[in-house]
């Protein structure tokens, strides 16, 4: 009896070890191509520096959905096709200048005007600013906005060691700062970036206008510039700023999410997905947001691909068209999955920039993330030691949201995340290539464990 | 009886409760301060920018020795002094310079004389080039060697998912590829960069010749020039290289060790050392090899100062002159720590860059290692997540061989490392101050660790 135990366990054991071996073997395989013909720093060069910037409406969205339908197809997808939406058209129609007015001296500030918002339509106003630090000073002092422009100085907290965490402190100010001082009577906002970087680059971003007040322009201002502002307000409260923007709202447009699938040979109905959004800001070339997570996407099909898998579920890849300004892409791309009873396993993103994988972040119950922790082991060499519980991305949580598919996102190394993002410093030299190309590993060894054991 | 096991048993878990918790409250508090108040990385731009390269026995090594025991002193030390050292003196003695000549064209090459490698004495020299990708290649080819230029292009592997093995893999083409070559009549060697970047900087780094050969010059090549002589080799063998270089060893000369110390309260005669080195090569500033390293072990003194932390046993900081050449700094010290009988509890390194702490590797017996593990529960917050066996670094190894002292090295992520360094591109701009500031933490928290629990 205990022999034949033994035996049984024996026998488990081994298979256990087999599946694991062959497990490893095959991220091995995934590694070295990745490592060795990776085409992920090549396809972000080509997106970055003949295309750049790809603000939601431009002509650079349409110019990307071509480039991401042939890098698709050039990967090895089995199919590629547009899902079309209906996304914001939002343009910053030149460049937007602000100056602080003390005395006869003129200085310039490094201004951007933020996303959504209305400009001055090219024609430069001027009023007394305000230096207000947090949403509680201003409403100390809401009976002194009327009037002014005022300048929210509220700065990321470096102490943060995640500064994502200091971005979701801080980013109220830039999403909600022009409407609660419109609130007030303010004439316009002046944000600080959005930011602890140690450069002067203003980073842009979406905002929002609450109905109730009148829309106000809404502009980041640099850290440099900000510091600088801050302390000739400290000295002097009755200084004027005078400040220009062309941005404006047209109608909304027609947009398209990019995807391609690699079909399913078991369960081709049902479907693991893998994204990133193809949209960006315009100051820069959107490489770290978010070309690398678009880069990452396509090479986890190549991967996949080149590797001869056959994958059991389709694989599908979603390039999605604005994230930035409304989320549109997402939302459109699980309304269609819902109206179309489509079957989702699972949904993976890359929206964390290009740098070396760290952890993969999940939204899916508890239980359900413990069972799966042990794949750690079979990613740790490259890059991911630990799966944490979090949110899994803005894109692939309308899956979440409207089917309860289990979603998760790469966690690269964030540490460099918010120098570059929204700001003129996101260009494909600010991505390295065996960084980048370890995110794609990692993603495509995930996907991998997924396809063959599933989620449950 | 098992009220009482139970009363004890939770007196020694809250004490141990306690006591994880006070440690994990002050580095939390090393942690606030490196990052509201760090000063490595300002230190870090004032040795780069106002000094720059630090080759050993340039004007650069006395300026930034003179710079090391002024940032030791603002940082808090008790004490700080020199330690004198012979110390090499090799000159590049102006630009090197390569050609290929096909004909009546000429190519320029971008070259870069190794460290310690004699010049042409500032003359053209000119010979045939012969294209070897292996040592094993070259003793096929032992015959058609004499007279002529070796060219080895022996690539880095990119599939190692650690770049230092491919450095560990490929860097004996650099350290002893000319005098293998010499044995069989070349005339010179041109050797492909120990990187796999994406730019065409040639890297320098130390070599070494064999007395029992002739010694040649020796020159380093940027990656797109290795890959197009390669090419031009392949499709013609009977092509020409001209050079020239100026490279020379002057006689030897004086170099110092920076040390500081902050005294032990319990145990004054114990050391514990965090140390880096301050020379460079010359072809940038030495960021991240090893201005970054500097600049953490000064951070470490200085967190440890400035919150107040009053050491048990003596912490000393030693900047080592000479590693890059001869490691003579390294060597003078631990001789000197042999002769006066000093007892060293523990030392730590950092030369492997600025980059976002990874882990800790540790030279020291297994079983004292598995006893800090636990350790590592108390750091990962701050980015390090593991301790490993491994090689302790360079300058401190010097401790462990003499003395057995154990010692570790600081573990950064290490995929842009070889795209910098010894290259044009080790530049401060390539660092990030958040990054540098988290290797900082880390030591600290290590150090205060080792320094509270020994290693017993």
């Amino acid at each position: 009896m205990y022999r034949i135990l033994f035996t049984v366990w024996l026998f488990l054991f081994q298979a256990l070890l087999f599946g694991q071996n062959e497990d490893s073997l095959f991220i091995r395989r995934l590694a070295d191509d990745g490592l060795m013909n990776g085409k992920a720093y090549t396809n972000l060069y080509i997106l970055t520096k003949t295309i750049g910037g790809r603000l939601s409406g431009s002509p650079q969205t349409y110019k990307s959905e071509n480039w991401g339908q042939k890098a698709l197809q050039d990967a090895g997808a089995d199919k590629v096709y547009l899902e079309e939406c209906k996304i914001p058209h939002w343009v910053r129609g030149g460049k937007d200048q602000a100056k602080l007015i003390e005395g006869n001296n003129e200085t310039s500030l490094n201004v951007l005007a933020l996303g959504n918002s209305i400009g001055t339509s090219s024609k430069w106003i001027s009023a007394p600013v305000i230096l207000i630090h947090s949403f509680e000073e201003l409403e100390k002092k809401k009976n002194e906005v009327g009037g002014k422009i005022v300048f929210y100085n509220y700065k990321f907290k470096s102490k943060f060691i995640q500064p994502f965490q200091a971005y979701g402190d801080a980013v109220i100010y830039r999403a909600e700062g022009a409407s609660r001082a419109a609130k007030y009577g303010a004439v316009a906002v002046l944000v600080r970036s959005m930011t602890d970087g140690t450069d002067n680059n203003p980073h842009t971003g979406a905002m929002s206008y609450n109905d109730s007040f009148p829309k106000i322009p809404a502009l980041a201002v640099g850290l440099w510039d900000a510091d600088k502002l801050d302390a000739a307000l400290q000295k002097n409260q009755n200084l004027k700023i005078m400040l220009k923007s062309n941005a404006h709202t047209l109608p909304d447009t027609v947009g398209y999410n990019v995807v391609a699938e690699l079909k399913g040979t078991a369960f081709p109905d049902q479907y693991i997905t893998v994204g990133a959004h193809l949209d960006s800001w315009d100051p820069a070339e959107g490489a770290n947001d978010d070309g690398a997570g678009c880069v990452h996407s396509i090479e986890v099909l190549r991967l996949l691909k080149a590797t001869g898998y056959r994958p059991k579920h389709t694989i599908r890849i979603v390039l999605f068209t604005d994230e930035e300004n409304r989320g549109s892409g997402a939302i459109k791309h699980a309304s269609n999955a819902k109206a179309n009873n489509e079957k989702h396993v699972f949904a993976l993103e890359s929206d964390a920039g290009g740098f070396t994988p760290r952890s993969f972040s999940f939204t899916m119950p508890k239980d359900r993330l413990d069972k799966i922790k042990n794949w750690v082991s079979l990613l740790e060499d490259y890059g991911v030691y630990e799966f944490v519980p979090g949110f899994g991305g803005a894109d692939v949580d309308g899956l979440n949201q409207a089917l309860g598919t289990p979603v998760a996102e790469l966690v690269p190394d964030p540490q460099r995340y918010f120098d570059y993002h929204h700001s003129a410093a996101d260009v494909f030299e600010n991505v390295n290539k065996r960084e980048l190309e370890l995110g794609a590993i990692n993603m495509a060894g995930l996907i991998y464990l997924v396809d063959k054991y599933g989620l449950q």
